[in-house]
């Protein structure tokens, strides 16, 4: 998907909401569990039941790879129902890779090829040899950590590098990497003050936002601060949507949840 | 696997020796792409003809990531079989993994438990909070990134935070965290000058050193600037042992290059 593909679905659905596939069994509606593959189940269920309230979604890949070949499986069957189902939404593999140049592409090839998402997020701590091989993929995008939601975030990236925080370093040198174009950066909610800042360094960009909802990051601030002429913002929210219940209306349930994000989207964007 | 274990079999081997298992199907011998499983048929070749001569093996996840389902069914099989016919081997999963907390606990849960490594390595850019999950596993270590062997660790990992490389940042802000004793990092081979001033920050800790060989760092210097009292390192090559032949000789090919870096690391520990 082209980013103006991207920015034409969220014109078009008055939204900019991600929806987090973080599955975790003991979180699920327990009756899913006697189903063959009860991630897969809740995943389509939620899917089914928001697809047309946002415009992305992102499951987290430690929330399969924890359940081994199954969980694999299960990510296989999540991304594979939709490409198929729903193939004008944007997909995200969450999942922070980064190794020496080859090694990268071969993770650009797990998550670009074999499993067909349309991006992933990678770390910068290895520098540009280690993200550069994900962006050499045409129309696939590759979203790197510039500034986290959680606490730790303060431990490196806030650091001052020559009068300059580590996290502003890492957007400014990205920015003369090879296919820069098919970047995009994860900048927490939680922290929403930064956001003019990090928009002096990279105004057009597209920014994925965790932390809106369960971690505390209030939308309103975001897109005060966010937002760009080409809207540039991708709002994830994974456990305030997908576990809004855990009986048998958990779809809707879901879904009830997504439209409230998805209402104060459409009166920001209008 | 306890620290005192590996030093233990570091000792009775002769041997620090970890060989990395990047097994790409366009470099393997053409003969074995017949096998049911080409990855593992390779693994278990080079692993049969080689455990004695080193104490490690890490598989990098990428590798078998790439092949989707089929790869981490390889992965599966090549950490079970180590476990059930080698186990003084300490095994890494070289992953690079790293997330929110909840989120780090699914991944140490995915190599810890699911699959059962010894280690897996971790990226620092998200902080205390997104390692010491790993570290909260009894008997396992997690081995994070500080200076790795790339051009890229040039981008950010040397620039200069107070007077001080943001490498050594990590190694020191490190130390304080809840099990620091399960940490270990990874140094490249090629900064072989690095390790004088790692080691006074971290005297005792083990150091991954990938790059002797194919990338181009020298053992004796390695050892010269890093060896600690308990030994401390693991030299880990991968191309430059499994890939030696790839004719129907490339196991005892690969034999015939680990014995070389074995004989000189006896000579070194004596």
């Amino acid at each position: 998907m082209t980013t103006q593909e991207l920015v034409a679905q969220i014109k078009k659905k008055k939204s900019f909401l991600c929806i987090g596939l973080d599955v975790d069994l003991d979180k699920i509606p327990p009756h899913l569990l006697k189903e063959e593959d009860p991630v897969f189940a809740f995943n389509k269920a939620i899917i089914d039941a928001t697809h047309h309230l946002c415009v992305s979604y992102k499951p987290n890949t430690a929330f399969y790879e924890a359940y081994g070949l199954k969980g694999w499986k299960s990510l296989e069957k999540t991304i594979n129902y939709l490409n198929e189902n729903y193939p004008g939404i944007f997909t995200i593999a969450d999942a922070k890779r980064g190794d020496i140049g080859n090694t990268s592409t071969m993770y650009a090839k797990a998550f670009f090829e074999d499993l067909a998402f349309d991006s992933v997020t990678v770390a910068p701590y290895m520098g540009k040899d280690s993200v550069e091989p994900f962006l050499a993929f045409e129309d696939k995008h590759t979203i790197m950590l510039a500034l986290t939601s959680n606490e730790g975030a303060f431990d490196f990236q806030t650091k001052q590098i020559n009068d300059k925080e580590l996290y502003k370093h890492v957007l400014e040198t990205s920015k003369s990497w090879k296919n820069f174009e098919n970047l995009m950066y994860v900048v927490g909610a939680t922290k929403a003050e930064y956001f003019t800042e990090i928009r002096k360094i990279v105004p057009n960009s597209f920014l994925l936002v965790p932390g809106v909802g369960a971690q505390g990051g209030n939308l309103q601030d975001v897109c005060k601060y966010g937002l760009s002429e080409n809207i540039g913002l991708l709002i994830n929210s994974s456990r305030g949507i997908i576990y809004a219940s855990n009986k048998t209306d958990f779809a809707e349930a879901a879904a009830k949840k997504a439209l409230e994000l998805q209402v104060q989207m459409a009166d920001i964007l209008s």
